[in-house]
């Protein structure tokens, strides 16, 4: 049984000769090789309560081998991987069980909720925040409820340009099903392969286009969820109104702990004849910043609008079949046009006047095409890294953009600080706003002995450093377990007062993701 | 004592000609002098409550006179205005409190939780929903907890482009207060001379300048409340995040039944340098929306558009200087232009293009000058019809695109079936989306000798022919009172217990705006 890695096997590679020159040249590395061969615990549910799930869904669509629910033991943030190359596979669920439509989940909660089985919505399985590690205290056992038959285009409305679709799909399914239409939904996450349309909205997930076609959330017209109460349907009538509270808001961002999404009804777009991508180079991150702030400031933002810091820029991550090789020295931002051909050439024309006006360097189309080649692949490249014994993850914040020096600084001191000498710590601003910006590191570092011991330290004091600085623990990677004792500094005692009275009403067992999000 | 009026008296004027003939034409008129001079209730609020209200804020801070009880009795809806006057004015509150700050809010709200007194938040009075008008049964007495006070701007960040504001700014005073700085808001609805910065979060209330700025919920970054279980400040780390459900948005469109808005942080832009507005002719409603639609959907929306029916059209209430003279035929497009030279040049240019080749007639600058001249007039013209009997009354909703042509034959039917013959049914396109836009329909009929209850019968069966075709109850005058019963159609029983298990959690004793909003 080989280590859990991230996505296609196929597609994985060894390191680039430039990253294995640079780990090599920057770490002492250690000999780390991972215990997989470990097996996944007995499931602890009873048999009765297997056979009650097999009645409601029928036999095939309860799933326990062995395979299955190791695929289904938590996600794909380095903890997880390094917990599972440890051997640790404690928190494999009992059973995985695959509804086929919306009065599927609602029956399988409804049966759950009767005999206190903890429910842990799967979609793509690619949270890095632990969304998928349900506390099983009190619980007759967990069930991994499964989303992947749920993958149809339910609906389309091309007049409005809303499609509803089922939360299985992953990203290039829900393409291409749009994509007959020659419509799109361009959100492009970096687990877009594999993360789903379900997970995106129960995350509030983000994508490399948002500068252009915007958050997922604000893609999200409408939903539909089962709960331990019944259904919920939202934004049925109309893209916005003024009926009250905007209860889809509650949904959105909610990670299973409210109820299981099961329609999701989303704005489209016709598929853009012409994509630009291009490389402009600044002197500094600061100036780069500036520019994009201008930019989001005047209404005038490109699709995608990308910015790595120095360091990010040196070791050329933004190209990942050359990284380590020749980078543009000082800041690379990656800036992407998607439309008609006239609406690309206009926007693309005012942009170059702002960009140049503000010291910019235009680089031409290269930078942008390398960077739009490898924009899904850092994923691999982290598994061949943790295989040599680097440590590497990743994480994000997002500030007002009065803050984001501050925020920069306070992060990077915090994570070299906690990590030591030979860290290596890089950043670009992935999301921009007319009143900020997100910040996504990349961390490297010596694994060392105890590899998981060492992030978790260093994770706990950037999530420190990120409240401290008064910016937000996250800004598309959700809540999950890990962020969960810093949501409450971020909402208030009494936000989270209000997520556990709506959690109550809808789930009054606790059987929906326990221990996920709210504290 | 006058009759209650929309505004500054100083700019209520006789009916225009146009207008006059109009009336004279259409409606056989009938005699309802108002009854005026009617005397408010007696305070029902027991002395040692008032002494305790007293303690709290100051004895100038609690008021109890008949002019600024009168004053704060209900709000600005055609039957608000027909109550009062035919001498009901059973709705008055008992006292008029005014708190200097938040911390004087939360106060106020201790003391009312405490002793049972109803607390009705008030920023402008201008409801048209009936979003002032609380159930006191079972409470001591209604409290008026008049926000005027609360009038600063509190904090400006310009880097960021936000600027932290106090609920209490009337429209007019905000924008000037960020004048100062060369900066503005932008939010332009009917109401903007008299309303405040807190209703328009509380009501999600959207202006006319919708489509370059947005609805005021969506300039929102963060906001502060007081409520009866202590302080909630929402959205300080960051424009947006996935941090969780969205809170800001329960308290967007809570209508002051979870807690009382005692900040608002909002984006801000530039003074444009430039203001164009134009009108352009369409040969049906129809054409004209399918425009829109073409230029919301391809993310090319200008700063304002909206678009009269053919009746709107005829009687030009576009331009309230020439109501019922000479109209351009078809349908009347106002569109209009903000922003810096090159911008607004840009836009208009690729606008153009558009509208021309969707068969669209440019008419020149005169029809958009006009309509921006007698932008806010409306509800002045209200009062001088109804001042000759005729009943007069304004609604709207919103819907998706593939829906905009049923609902509005079901709307119009619907008033004109229970008013009668005579009745005149306008309408016209307010807010655009890329996935719908909203419906505003202006109604007018002879008064008869029952107004009130006319227009009640004749709003329920709009209401039912909203809710049957789908459509939302409201797309920004709120829920209020009035539209409290389509609420569960729209958002389903169990969002009404989502509703109702945050107020509960928020507000344990219901002192706060009890009846409105929630069933």
């Amino acid at each position: 049984m080989p280590v859990t890695r991230w996505g296609d096997p196929a597609h994985a590679a060894p390191l680039p000769d430039g990253v294995r020159d640079l780990v090599g040249l920057v770490f002492s590395l250690g000999d780390t090789p991972a215990k997989a061969d470990v097996a996944v615990p007995a499931p602890a549910l009873a048999a009765d309560l297997l056979d009650g799930l097999r009645a409601v869904v029928g036999a095939d669509n309860v799933v326990l081998d062995d395979t299955a629910r190791r695929q289904r033991t938590r996600g794909k943030s380095t903890p997880d991987l390094l917990r599972q190359r440890s051997g640790d596979l404690s928190d494999a669920p009992d059973v995985v069980v695959r509804p086929g439509d919306h009065d599927d989940v609602q029956a399988v909660l409804d049966y759950a909720a009767e005999h206190r089985i903890a429910v842990v919505p799967f979609g793509g399985g690619t949270s890095v925040t632990g969304g998928l590690i349900a506390d099983r205290d009190g619980f007759a056992g967990v069930l991994s409820l499964d989303l992947g038959r749920m993958r149809s285009l339910l609906s389309l409305d091309p007049i409005s340009a809303t499609a509803t679709l089922g939360p299985g799909l992953r990203g290039p399914e829900a393409e291409a099903l749009l994509g007959e239409h020659g419509l799109m939904l361009g959100h492009l996450p970096q687990s877009f392969e594999f993360a789903t349309i379900g997970g995106f909205a129960a995350t509030r997930s983000s994508g490399q286009a948002s500068a252009g076609y915007g958050r997922f959330d604000s893609m999200v017209v409408g939903l539909r969820a089962a709960t331990p109460k019944g259904e919920v349907r939202l934004g049925g009538t109309s893209p916005s109104n003024a009926c009250g509270p905007d209860l889809r808001e509650l949904f959105l961002g909610s990670e299973g702990a409210f109820g299981v999404i099961t329609e999701v009804t989303v704005r489209v777009r016709p598929v853009p004849e012409v994509k630009q991508y291009e490389g402009w180079q600044w002197p500094s991150f600061e100036a780069g910043a500036d520019a994009m702030r201008t930019l989001a400031q005047g209404d005038l933002l490109p699709t995608v609008l990308r910015l790595s810091d120095e360091n990010e820029t040196a070791i050329n991550l933004a190209r990942p079949d050359a990284i380590g090789g020749e980078g543009a020295g000082g800041c690379l931002m990656i800036v992407g046009y998607e439309g008609t051909p006239s609406a690309t050439a206009a926007k693309k024309a005012a942009v170059t006047e702002v960009l140049t006006g503000l010291g910019g360097t235009p680089l031409g189309a290269e930078p942008g095409t390398a960077w739009a080649a490898g924009r899904f692949n850092a994923p691999y490249l982290r598994d061949s890294l943790l295989d040599v014994g680097v440590l590497v993850e990743t994480l994000e914040t997002v500030t007002f953009w009065s803050n984001r020096e501050r925020l920069y600084g306070a992060v990077k001191s915090a994570l070299e600080g906690a990590l030591g000498e030979g860290t290596m710590v890089l950043c670009h601003v992935s999301h921009v706003y007319a009143t900020g910006c997100s910040l996504y590191f990349t961390v490297a570092s010596a694994g060392g002995e105890q590899p998981l011991e060492r992030w978790l330290v260093a994770k706990k004091a950037a999530n420190d450093a990120i409240v401290a600085s008064g910016a937000s623990i996250t800004h598309h990677h959700a809540v999950g377990t890990d962020h969960r004792d810093w949501l409450a500094p971020e909402i208030g005692d009494l936000g989270v007062d209000v997520l556990r009275a709506v959690k109550r009403e809808l789930d009054p067992t606790g059987i929906l993701n326990p221990g996920v999000l709210i504290p």
